[in-house]
């Protein structure tokens, strides 16, 4: 009996959640605000964008879509953050990545306000993740997968959790949520590098992969009863669909998941937690800031 | 056949390159500078300063120990690190830990310029760490680790390593340097609510023990030819001895060596690369302050 982790209907949960806090803070007189920076013209990060602008209106946040042209300098776009850092109707901000190849990200993700790095990228976020502090700004998609466990009732005290990746984006982070203290998981990072992943992964209770490989994760790397979150979304292609192609997680769903006590499914698992746990970052903005 | 990696040799050597480094920052004209801080009268904490200190005397560094009393206050102690912030002849600040219980010593690493941190405790660096920004300054105890696992040939591309500890003193950072791009190991990170710690110790290419627990590996947590550095050092009652104490590690030695390729003494293995690598980030400091 495998069940499926419904990342939509969980991302509705916390929205719903989100919701009533936003309620909380106009009560108290603050209209929480996020602003999404958007240099360039790229279809796929205007998607993004859209739909967390939409989500904002929708709960009753404030929010301001700065669309910028491709050829804005660095200097340029730090200006627009420092502008929003210093905005008291905006609490969160948020530059899309990628940004156009002339531009030095880190730069831009150290001119923010770290009291307002919504995306959890801004070292002093990462120094507070691994010291475990809880005022600080958890990165979206692995806080994402920390509530796709908890909404599936998985335990992660004591359990070997196996995290396949060692970005700073999911995998490192990932990791020390995992560890911390109240997760209290049994923690192995493994990478490109690593010798017999199979391996590895066989010993875990719960896998998190997220290496950007299309179905790299078989289902004889896989103890039965195993929880599986995958974090990866890869295109592949596909002549039978309308679009020439589909798109699939890092692992290989379809003899997986019968192995599994639950899935994530891809589409439809992790990312749609991304934009509610962005909302969620926005709103403890707004209460921190006061 | 066991190595035992000796610290004391690995440490001097690392003294050494540090000696032929001194030499070529002052042919630059800076004399590298370390300030030792210390509050109150614990006689161990003046022990460990005044090796410090004497060590940086034999290579040429310039050195201060300040040495306030058990009632400074925290503003007091914050006033005397933000003059050494300002002090050009100081590359390198360290007060000593623990400080007197009224003090909040995270407010104190944070008051430090995360130039002159050079315990790698400001959260500046905690996160340089886990980005793997070399500018940024390691902790001592891991990253004289590294330097033990280096000099004993021991690989870590590939190699299953198990860290037993997940303080930000040793456990997190060692994690972090193992999994890091260059080092390459498959770390996984167990702890006092991990299930079955023999099993996943007997996983090991490479084990950490970072616990502070006397003497709680044993040697049938190992797989044979493992590599053990133990971290630990406890004092446990013996009353055949003068002091009617001996010192041992968070590793059974004398049951475990017998089975290792090669495992660090306690003492004698992990304690003196310290110093070592304390004065090594102090000549980076210099370096990088120019």
């Amino acid at each position: 009996m495998t069940s499926v982790i419904d990342g939509k209907a969980v991302a509705a949960s916390v929205l719903e959640e989100c919701r009533a806090e936003v309620a909380e803070l106009k009560a108290k007189g603050t209209v929480p605000g996020l602003a999404v920076v958007l240099v360039g013209d790229d279809p796929a990060s205007h998607v993004y964008v859209g739909s967390k602008v939409r989500t904002c209106a929708d709960l009753g946040l404030h929010s301001e879509k700065i669309v910028l042209p491709a050829e804005t300098t660095q200097e340029e776009l730090i200006a627009v953050v420092q502008r929003l850092n210093a905005d008291p109707a905006i609490h969160g901000i948020l530059v899309q990545s990628p940004p156009p190849k002339h531009i030095d990200e880190e730069a831009v993700v150290r001119a923010i306000d770290p009291r307002k790095d919504v995306d959890g990228f801004h070292p002093e976020n990462v120094a507070k993740l691994a010291l475990e502090d809880p005022t600080g700004f958890v990165p979206c998609t692995p806080a994402g997968c920390m509530r796709l466990l908890a909404a599936a009732g998985v335990k992660t005290a004591g359990a070997e959790a196996v995290v396949i990746g060692r970005s700073m984006i999911v995998g490192k982070p990932m990791a020390l949520l995992l560890m911390a203290k109240g997760s209290d998981a049994t923690v192995t990072v493994a990478h490109s590098r690593s010798k017999d992943l199979p391996a590895i992964c066989r010993r875990a209770d719960i896998i998190v992969a997220a290496v950007g490989r299309p179905e790299m994760v078989k289902a004889d790397w896989m103890k039965e009863g195993a929880v599986v979150i995958d974090v990866g979304i890869n295109r592949i292609d596909d002549p039978s669909t309308k679009k020439g192609y589909r798109l699939v997680g890092d692992v290989a769903y379809d003899e997986v998941a019968p192995k599994c006590s639950a899935i994530t499914p891809v589409p439809g698992g992790v990312g749609p937690m991304t934009i509610a746990l962005l909302i969620k970052n926005t709103l403890q903005a707004a209460r921190q800031l006061g």
